[in-house]
Parts: structure tokens; sequence; C-alpha cells
């Protein structure tokens, strides 16, 4: 942990002011995600691009986007805010920032979707590095009408996963993604919280507690000022910034229509891999899993399957199911027919086993032979039986 | 019907007497699957087969094979028993044999599977012809120890399918082949039932009123003559038949290591598309089905999607599921962005709205009318508020 804080406190020196400040006014002026804010970013610079905002000195799509804000310069006072309520603003400068999870913005399939534009900058509140947070991290979704079912597996994975030392990313709402915190909690594993309000909020309120724990232990993160209220758009959008941020998505309970499932088909436009816990073909919270399945997203039937997945793990931690052994599993073919020819309640000679099992007289003495061996036949009196239970090894 | 009966009167007088009595042989002299015999009987033909086995005029595993039994010829005791059970023997030269199901045997995947070759005949009760039941039909199989869940799941199934007019082809054991056979009677639709016993026997005993009323709906078939007893080798040869008659086998529910898993095998190595129903992760009962899915069988969340995979009937039975509508379902972005940064409580003035949603003032206004004209926005003494839920449209 201390190596974290050094990190952290190394980051922050080496960003300089106008840098920060720049940043935070780019992350208002226009409601995110703006690619042409990036654009421009990319072009000239944070602090250049704050610069000709501020002055106007803008064409083309961004300056109705930035019209009615640029003129409000609120950068001083939202970082002045954030430190008040122990949150900060990572920027792509930091040495912090989690630059390989944002590349994923960069790909083609990013690229065609104007709305998947990458974040200008965070605000954070937390205690661990991002950077570290996200190294290793997969992003747990559903709905907030979760069912017992639903809670119960995404808890169960968020648990797995966080002791396995993947970190767990959701939303802080209701249903799954608490679950799914929880579960990692609980697990005393890292978490993460991505909002689509201020990161000084407690949004839903249920949840201050939740949120408090989720920054002690991971971070809360979001592309909003403290202060800022959530709004249904804004769910939306930061939904590209969970699939981002994980190694791989994974959608727990989702209805036939619902915001998990435009979370996946953003993980799948940022190359991430979407998994899908089934559930009961009874259950409406199930039917958006199985529509991804059928679309192509992995079933996840156990937290292992997600770790294959997301790999890096080693594959001891994704054996196959324990199968029940039964004492006739690795019987040949024709001790396997002696075997079933062998009556319940009964002691034949070889000759009548030889006519049930259809094998030659040489065929069925030396599978009862083998049988014998293995405690499954037993000779008495010059007739073969079924040893009673007891007797058997 | 009269069609059907017909059909059936047709085939049977067109079949010689010595081909039954030599099939009915061929039968029973080799414990089935048996290709060496299926393969002689292609060389030569039925009845110079039966003869050349009879008389020992043969060479290789055969001999082995046929060593038992060769020597008893109760052809004409079967035939007899089967007629007084109100059971027949189907041949490959009946009009009636479901030829097309059984080509499936001849296929590379199958070929290089020595318990995969075709039955040599089939004892068959029951009132409908084996083709026609065979022409539109999906296998519905899995555990015996089912759940509620996978009995209602596999009723429901049997029930869809069976009033589309698909036959239900299953092994009446308990669980979900029976709850599968019992969805298709309920439905009035046509269903089958292999037997790993002889087609006069009820085996299970509890599902002897069960099995008549599928011979009276379908049929049963078995490829044991009259009065032979289940054998657990029997069970898995059996899954081959249930497999290759049709058109698509759907696994209910089937622990991690199941005879279920053994037909989906079969199934697949005789070109049938493999379909697997999810369930609960925390259920044992539908590991199987889901490690077929991460397998690449198709998960089946409603019975449309069998409908759908095994065709002819429409794309009309598969249409996607409801999706519940809302009122902002159909808005443009800065429709929805308006809509989002009205307030709940509240009324707010264009430039309130403008600084909220981010966009330029006319857009706003634009966005305002949109949504006034679809009662989601309302203008009250110059600000602008949601309406009250009862006002709305």
């Amino acid at each position: 942990m201390s190596a974290t804080t050094t990190g952290l406190a190394a980051g922050r020196e080496e960003v300089p002011a106008e840098v920060l400040r720049a940043r935070a006014y780019l992350l208002r002026v226009a409601e995110p995600p703006c690619r042409e804010v990036v654009d421009l970013v990319r072009e000239c610079g944070p602090v250049e691009a704050a610069e000709r905002i501020r002055r106007g000195q803008i064409s083309g799509p961004l300056v109705g986007k930035v019209a009615a804000r640029r003129a409000h310069d609120r950068a001083d006072a939202d970082l002045e805010a954030a430190h008040a309520a122990g949150a900060r603003l990572l920027v792509p400068e930091d040495a912090e920032w989690p630059a390989w999870a944002f590349t994923a913005f960069g790909s083609r399939g990013a690229l065609e979707k104007s709305e998947l534009a990458p974040p200008v900058a965070l605000w954070v509140r937390g205690t661990r590095a991002l950077s570290d947070l996200c190294d290793l991290a997969v992003s747990i979704v559903g709905s907030r009408a979760a069912t017992g079912y639903g809670t119960h597996a995404a808890a169960e994975l968020g648990s797995v996963l966080a002791g396995a030392g993947v970190t767990v990313i959701s939303g802080a709402a209701f249903g799954i993604d608490a679950a799914a915190h929880r579960g990692a909690l609980a697990a005393g594993g890292p978490t993460l919280a991505v909002l689509a309000c201020g990161p000084d909020r407690a949004y839903p309120a249920a949840h201050e507690t939740l949120l408090e724990r989720i920054a002690a232990a991971g971070a809360i993160v979001s592309e909003y000022p403290p202060g800022a209220v959530p709004a249904r758009h804004r769910f939306l959008v930061r939904n590209r910034l969970l699939a981002a941020m994980g190694g791989g998505c994974v959608v727990v309970e989702a209805g036939a229509r619902s915001g998990s499932q435009r979370t996946a088909s953003d993980a799948r436009a940022l190359g991430r891999p979407v998994m899908a816990v089934p559930g009961p073909v009874t259950s409406a919270m199930s039917v958006g899993c199985h529509e991804l399945v059928r679309a192509g997203a992995e079933l996840v039937g156990r937290p292992a399957h997600v770790l294959e997945t997301i790999g890096r793990l080693g594959v001891d931690l994704a054996a196959p199911p324990d199968r029940p052994r039964r004492p006739t599993d690795d019987l040949d073919p024709d001790a396997a027919a002696v075997h079933d020819a062998l009556p319940a309640r009964a002691a034949w000679p070889v000759e009548r086993l030889t006519e049930e099992s259809g094998l030659a007289p040489e065929a069925v003495r030396a599978a009862l032979i083998g049988l014998e061996e293995r405690g499954l036949a037993e000779y008495v009196h010059g007739l073969w039986q079924r040893p009673a239970p007891a007797a058997r090894r």
C-alpha cells in the first residue's frame, strides 16, 4: 500500500497545475463523450485546447457543443470542491492514468461510434492507484431489478474474482452492481465504482456507506465534477468507461432491453470479451443474458470461466468440474456388457451371461475375472452374481 | 390418419415374410449396434446374411460377436410375441422406414465411431407411421433426477413443439423424458419413445400408462425384441437412435456427467444440431447444459429458438421477444439530453436547461417543443418542467 501511495504522490507532483486546470475545464465545457474536444487536445495539448475554446477560436461541430458552457470556467472551483471531498483530478499526463484501458478507444470498433470517445480526465476518490486497479480487472454489470438468484451469482462472482486479486468494476447501482461490489469487499479484494454523477455524491443515496467502503478498498471514478447530478444519458455514456476499464465484461442479469446490453455492446466495440451468466429460462431477468450468449457472448457458469477468459491467472483456477466417479467408470466395453448382464437379485452361470451379453464365452470369462478383482462380481457356488452393496470396495 | 393407416398396411404387405424373419434374427444375433452385421446385410441382403451367420460362413470380428447367439434362432417366437403385444417389426424394406433419419449413420462423423451403426430393424408399437413421425421431429433429453425447473421447461418445450406439429422424441425415463412426452401429449401432438427394452415392456414400471398413451398418440420404438430387459449399455446405445430420429437434439437438464451428454455427442457426430436449455448456475442439474453451450451447442431460451433451428416452420414463430416500450424510447440525442436535464420536482428556464444539458440554446428550444408535443415536457409560467405522471399521454 505504501508503494501505491508513493506512486500517487509522485504522479501528482509531476502534473503542472495549468494542465490540471485546463483538463478540469475541458471535462466540463462539453458534455462527455465529446470526440471533438479529444481531437483538439490531441492536436494542440490540453492547455492550448482550453485556451482556444475559451477564446472561441474553434470551428465545426465543436462550436455548438461548447456554446452553452465555454464562458463559464469553473475549473478552480471544481478542483477545490474535489479537494474538499477527498477527490482528485486524474489526467492522462499522470503516471496513475490507466493508459492501457483507454487505448481501446482508439480501436476501429470504437472509432466507428461517436459516443465511444475516451475521457478527457477523471475525477477519482480512493486509496488505490487507478493504473494498478485496472491492471487486472473485470466489469460486472446487470439489472437494478435483480432477482435473489442474480444478486447471489453477482456476489459470488465478485467475491471469487476479488479473492483472486482481480478488481471488480461496477456502477454502484442497486441490484447486480451492489452485489458485485459487496462480494469483492467481503473477500477483502479490490473494487472500483464508475459513477454517473460527481465522485462526492452518494447515488443512490442508500449506497452512501457502500460507496465509502469502495473508495476505501479501491476507487470511485467519474467524468462528472463534484456536485454533478446523475442523468439518464450519463448512465449510458458512463457504461463505456466501465467496459473499457475491465479486461472483460460479465453481464449477470439483464432483461430483454437493458443498459447492460448497451454496456456489452460497448465492450464488444472496445475489443473486450463479453460474458453472460445464464439463468432460468422462466426468468425475465435472464432473457438479456441468454440473448447475449446466442449473439456470441461466452456463457459463464462458474467464476473460473471468467478467470480463464481474462487469462494471466493460470489454468489451475479453471479445472474441469468435479465429476462423480462410479466404480464401473473405467470398464472396457466387454466388462461393461458382462456387468450389465449380471442379474441384480440372482446368480447365473457363465452360459447364461454369454447369451445375455452377446459375447463369446471366453470373453465373458475374462471380463468376469476383471470384475471380480474390482469387487464388481462375485463367484458363489458355481454361479456369478453382483456383490451386495456393503461388500463392494 | 386414414392415409397413415393405409401407408402402414401397404408397407406391411410389400415386405416378404422371409425378409422379416431374417431381420428379426439379425437384430438379436449380435448385440446392437453391430457394424459387421450391417455391412454383411449391405453386401448380400438380409436373407443371405442371416443364412451365412446361421451356417457359420463368416469371418473376422463378426465371428465372436454372434458366437453366443447364432445357434438360437428366435425370429418366429419374437415375431409372434410382438404380434401378441400389438407390436410389429419395421424393416428398411418397408415404406414406413424413416430412411432419411438413418442415412445420418453413413456420415463421416458416424462412420468414425463403431458404436454408431444404424439399426438392422426396429420393433414398433403405435398408431402412426414412423416415417411420418420422423419427418419433423426433435429429440428432448435430460436428467432422470430433474428439478422442478427442468421438468417445467421440458413440459413447456414438449407442449409448444408438439402443438406446432413437431414430433417430440424422448426415452420415456423419469424426469426430463417423461415431462417432454407429457407436454407433447397434453398439446395433443405427436410423440415417440425410444426404449432400451422390448416394446412391450413398461420401463420404468411407473410409466406403464404413459407408455400406452405415447403408443396411442405416436409410437414406441426399440431395437430389442419383446420381453427384452433394459441394461445400462442398452440405454447408451439407444441414445444414438434418439439422436438420429430427431432433426435436432435439445438437452434440458444434465449434470456434469450424464447420458444426455452422450446423446448430444452422438447427435453431433450424426450431424444433428445440439441445443441446450440453460438454468441457474447454482443448479448441479444445469452444469451439463452450460458445458454443452460452452462447447458450441446452441443456447435455447424459448421453444421458438428450437423451431427456428430445425427450420421449415417459418420465421413468424421465432419473433424477437417483446421489449417493454418507454415514452422516451425514440427521442433523438438532443431531446433525450434535455429530457434528462428537466428536473423531477421543479421548473427551470431555458438558460438553466441549456447549461445542464450542454446544448446550444436553440437546440434546447427545439428539443423542448418536440418533448412538449409528446407530453414529456410542460411549459408553465415561463418555466419548463416534467408533467405529473397522470398528465402524461
